[in-house]
């Protein structure tokens, strides 16, 4: 079954177009979590990556039952180098076998055989002195296509090997999007150009429901363009960051989702994933009840979407 | 001292505008240093990840004498995942001991409050639980900036903090860089804008020879658009990939220096480090010798530049 497929089965299975940003930030892991890892490794970069597994793990057991795939926001993993590698690699294990599909947001890019290695780093086998390892790899990456397309090309070729799908970025969620991405090329500007570089790589490379593994990121800020976006883009899968926080709503993205009411995973991280430090959840957020405060906001906004989706005639019947 | 004059002493000092790229491919790296891995670590990632310490080592000791600074691929060094990251973080300490300039080619973006953490994870001192650590970081670090200027603040902040720089990508060379870089914004091509945009960055933050920390990178392949970047950017200095096998030479990019001779870190990866793979080094490929071929290619694409910078009245008065 194509990778899409099986995200599309997951997020049927528990009506909720949502995937969690599993972004985590030392300073806001509640503070136990972080005594019993000092105690354990003292005050170490392993004893910071440690808190944060414990942290990421709680969340997936937390989260599973509403929440069909994950986000691992690279720069948050970098930030402790071989013991941020190690706890991104257990994070993708634990997620995988708890069923989620796992985005590894990292925006990778680079010329023709850098990009060949690093689709095989993080969607592949890496070659080692004989033969190459099998290590459990996320399912989805995201790039950076400002290269081109000799650039986004090993990255397909990897996800035709193994399986794998992209999010390429088309319109990203920041207020300086515009500054370089509304370029005019063949007089359109430049992201909606790059929305039908990527439409034509999916066209002919759909699964049941009509998507590819070829997805891009689209901004739920950007309120006007997401209607136009999704009919310049029929096969294309939509990574909506920028709900919430950022100031996308509900009623803006729905406009995002197919006719079906498919075809967008919305994204939410700290408003999540950090909801134990709200002032109403203060309570919670010493206590191994944290957790359930992320479970109420992101059942919060799967409502949210939902109602949004039935307001618009979107509302699979399924769920 | 600001960083890009301590680059510039080390480019003076051996007379020689040139990194070379440590991008180690295991299925290059001389057999001997593969056989003594395996059996110390069996045929694992950490055994790989060994054998390319060896490899980078004996290179940084060897090319010392005439190379100023080492550019890491991130991706050669991803594919090893906790391994990986453990060789890049040895590789960047034992060039640092040995007095190189070090370069972090990762092309790393994201919005903002991510891009910070891209920042601190590379350039900075990454938050423990308590404080922070310290760990010898890379002095540069190349960004791609299709996401604009809120997202290459957060790294310009960074390098003001720890006295680090960046690389930009203005225009890159591989044959794709015309396809989305082409766009036009303002009567200009994006990469023109672009570089305007770096150029703003740089000029009121020079050092004493009228450079910037903030430099972009500018394909030699590029043989037309050489000469008119240098006129846009007069503060930024260019690291210029593309030299040999992607087709850039001497004589076209040395338009690229300033009237000084001064302004261009030349790369070149694997027409270097694999040198022994050459069929007239063939004899070396598998002895302890293999190093001295690299030494021979980085002393001849030295001459070769100087001659050329020559020819252009550029060569500066102390080489």
């Amino acid at each position: 079954m194509l990778l899409i497929d099986s995200l599309i089965d997951r997020i049927n299975d528990k009506a909720s177009p949502i995937v969690v940003g599993l972004d985590p930030v030392i300073e806001h892991v509640p503070n136990y979590l972080k005594q019993a890892s000092l105690s354990q490794f003292g005050n170490t970069p392993q004893a910071a990556a440690e808190a944060l597994f414990q942290f990421n793990s709680t969340l997936l057991e937390t989260l599973q039952p509403v929440i069909p795939a994950v986000k691992l926001q690279s720069a948050c993993y970098e930030l402790y180098g071989q013991y941020g590698n190690e706890l991104f690699d257990k994070t993708v294990e634990l997620a995988n076998q708890l069923d989620y599909i796992v985005i590894d947001d990292a925006k990778r890019n680079d010329i023709g055989n850098t990009a060949q290695m690093y689709a095989i780093a993080h969607l592949g086998d890496s070659p080692l002195i004989e033969g190459s390892e099998t290590r459990v790899k996320p399912d989805f990456l995201t790039i950076n296509p400002l290269l081109g397309e000799d650039s986004i090309q090993p990255f397909v070729k990897q996800c035709q090997i193994s399986n794998k799908g992209l999010f390429i970025l088309v319109r990203t969620s920041n207020p300086s999007a515009k500054q370089y991405q509304e370029a005019v090329l063949d007089g359109k500007p430049l992201y909606q150009q790059i929305a039908g570089d990527v439409q034509k790589l999916s066209k002919h490379n759909c699964g049941n429901h009509g998507f590819s593994n070829y997805g891009a990121v689209v901004g739920a800020t950007w309120n006007d363009e997401i209607t136009a976006l999704r009919s310049v883009m029929p096969n294309v899968f939509f990574l909506m960051p920028g709900y919430g926080a950022q100031g996308g709503t509900a009623d803006q993205l729905v406009t995002g989702f197919s006719e079906e009411g498919m075809g967008v995973l919305v994204n939410a991280s700290r408003s999540v994933i950090f909801a134990h430090n709200k002032a109403e959840n203060q309570k919670r957020s010493q206590n191994e009840n944290w957790a359930s405060a992320a479970l109420e906001e992101a059942s919060r906004m799967r409502d949210d979407l939902l109602r949004s989706l039935k307001q618009a005639g979107k509302l699979p019947g399924n769920w």
